[in-house]
């Protein structure tokens, strides 16, 4: 079990995604911290927990002498990379219903295009297992996801304009999201198609999230709280972590099948059973895309298409916003800006608040879903 | 609340304690966890949730490998250095509570002697408050804990004398645990008063805790399983955590008081309310000292005596094996060997068990009190 009865998002909080955000990481977290707070119509003093990612580099001292929190009764990290946005969430939960905390934290803030690039060729302390492919000149993200992306590739008869088709669309929702760095700056497929190559016959330019800085938060807390709450609350009906053995830092290249996500399956899996829906009863769905290849392998693992179909999936018009599935209405990674996915689940809950840029019409189930983790939100 | 009703320690599992180990941070690992598992009765692909800190340097997946765990619901890390030992406890006891992992590994595991020591001059770039004071030329921790512990020797008419009667107890606790580094090696109160000063007039060479190689870990999981253990169940009766505003990194710099332990006062109070119990009901009490002027903060923090009379309530014998109040009867991290704390939880759970090497009589509630944050075990 992965569902949760009585644990709610009340407040998300975020600074501009900006290329230079010309402060600290730390006045990044406080700026979104602050927001969240204030958005779920509480005090700082109220807040009791604090998670984010082992990767962040704000610590939870400082931001509670910052804040203003004069208590902590619990405070976690999330392991590895961006499916702890999604982690984080379930943390929290897990801690609100046990007791350990009534409203707790979450953050995020870098600056990550500005200050250390993650696309950048790196021995990646942090991630041991990455390492291990430096001395093949695997040194950088674009490189190590585009092994097992081109053996998709070959099983289903994919190409890279295929994925251009995603990019199409995420371009085109961050093109009507005043919050999207690339706001009023829509692409054709043509464009995709003249982007230089990243990892050739893989990867283009505009087949990459970007690189941002900022900070982005949310609180979690009691659905009994709701009551109090400015905005209308929205309930964690799901959160679930899945990891695989022989699974490693970044997603997959030892498990049988690599044109296959096994984690995000193994997620799915966990959300529906948790949630008692399934693929049909999602209204939208904000997927984790640091390259665009990956949002055909989740819609696939989540069950959304056949395995091999999501291209004409995509191609179909099914993930806009008039579609059957819109995905990443807020423009994703791609086009809003990458605070390492806890952005998309932010537009999560805006959806089902009702208040999003681009909001789809009666959103009962969103789902987030960042590969290893993910999230099934609704109403209370 | 941060009561427990359905949450045991099923295992408990550790290498040897050293000052060389001879193998790799992960080969420990591994053997601790191994030991942990089988010592619960369970095979490594019962183990669906890990919880390690921070600090370690041992990546989840590559564990997963090398144990066979094949799938994983629940990863987290806790911030910040040895109370990590028991919030590994309060997170894993959170998930299980919540239904996201059954059975969650706890580990920890580093050759803190033979590769990097925590005690030597060091720029910690993963807890960021403490480079503040290197300007002043406070580099290790001895020198950073010295600042509040001659406030309390100043406030109170303490002596390092009166440390060394802690030391004392710890060397000859340890001197009959065959698990101890100092197994069969206790000390007089003149050799404590002989050894070299580390920080004078505060604390000596005999005051430290030790830097050791070696691997701990710990089985938490759902207390319907305790049929199915090897071992008596240990009732995680409460576990908490408790963080203040204007703490730092490591111990009190800018509260008011210098001569208190706030966070550990704080961590009392919630073990109190969860657990019904007070001082008086607890049979033994494993106390954190990474150096031993630090047992004496938390006993007064804990209220087993009044503020200054932990001096009096030491030198009285309180602390032996046949006191009121037995304190580290394994010989502590001074006297086993400095797992982080980890150790600690583990002696803990055998005196509940009813298995120690220097076994208490009758133990019904133990404490595991690592300054902020803390255990009250118990019997099922």
């Amino acid at each position: 079990m992965a569902g949760f009865d009585d644990v709610i998002i009340a407040g998300i909080g975020h600074t501009e995604y900006s290329k230079d955000s010309g402060r600290s990481e730390m006045q990044l977290a406080c700026e979104a911290a602050l927001a969240a707070i204030d958005d779920a119509g509480l005090a700082p003093a109220a807040v009791d927990g604090m998670v984010t990612f082992t990767l962040d580099p704000n610590d939870e001292l400082t931001l509670m002498r910052n804040l203003g929190i004069p208590e902590l009764r619990y405070w976690s990290r999330t392991p590895h990379g961006g499916p702890g946005s999604n982690t984080m969430v379930q943390h929290a939960a897990a801690a609100v219903t046990a007791g350990v905390a009534d409203a707790v934290l979450l953050y995020r803030a870098f600056n990550e295009r500005s200050g250390r690039r993650f696309g950048q060729p790196n021995q990646r302390q942090s991630m041991p297992g990455l390492n291990w492919y430096l001395p093949f000149g695997v040194d950088t993200p674009a490189k190590s996801y585009a092994l097992a992306f081109q053996r998709y590739m070959y099983e289903f008869g994919v190409t890279n304009e295929d994925f251009g088709r995603y990019s199409v669309v995420a371009r085109k929702h961050a093109a009507t999201n005043p919050n999207a760095w690339f706001y009023e700056r829509p692409i054709t497929l043509a464009d995709h198609q003249a982007s230089r190559w990243i990892v050739e016959p893989i990867l283009r330019l505009l087949d990459m999230c970007q690189e941002s800085d900022g900070g982005a938060a949310l609180v979690v807390t009691r659905a009994d709280r709701a009551a109090d709450l400015r905005h209308p609350a929205v309930r964690v009906i799901a959160a679930a972590d899945g990891h695989l053995v022989d699974g490693s830092v970044m997603y997959n290249y030892y498990h049988r099948d690599l044109a296959e996500f096994s984690e995000a399956r193994f997620v799915a899996r966990q959300l529906w059973d948790a949630s008692g829906i399934g693929p049909a009863a999602v209204d939208v769905a904000m997927i984790y895309e640091n390259m665009s290849p990956i949002v055909f392998l989740q819609l696939e693992a989540y069950g959304f298409c056949g395995r091999g179909e999501a291209k004409d999936f995509i191609a179909g018009g099914n993930i806009e916003l008039d579609g059957v599935l819109p995905v990443n209405p807020h423009g994703g990674l791609l086009g809003e800006g990458y605070i390492h996915g806890v952005n998309n689940v932010i537009e999560g809950v805006r959806q089902v608040r009702g208040s999003a840029a681009n909001q789809v019409a009666n959103v009962e189930h969103a789902l987030v879903a960042a590969g290893r983790s993910g999230l099934v939100l609704g109403r209370l």
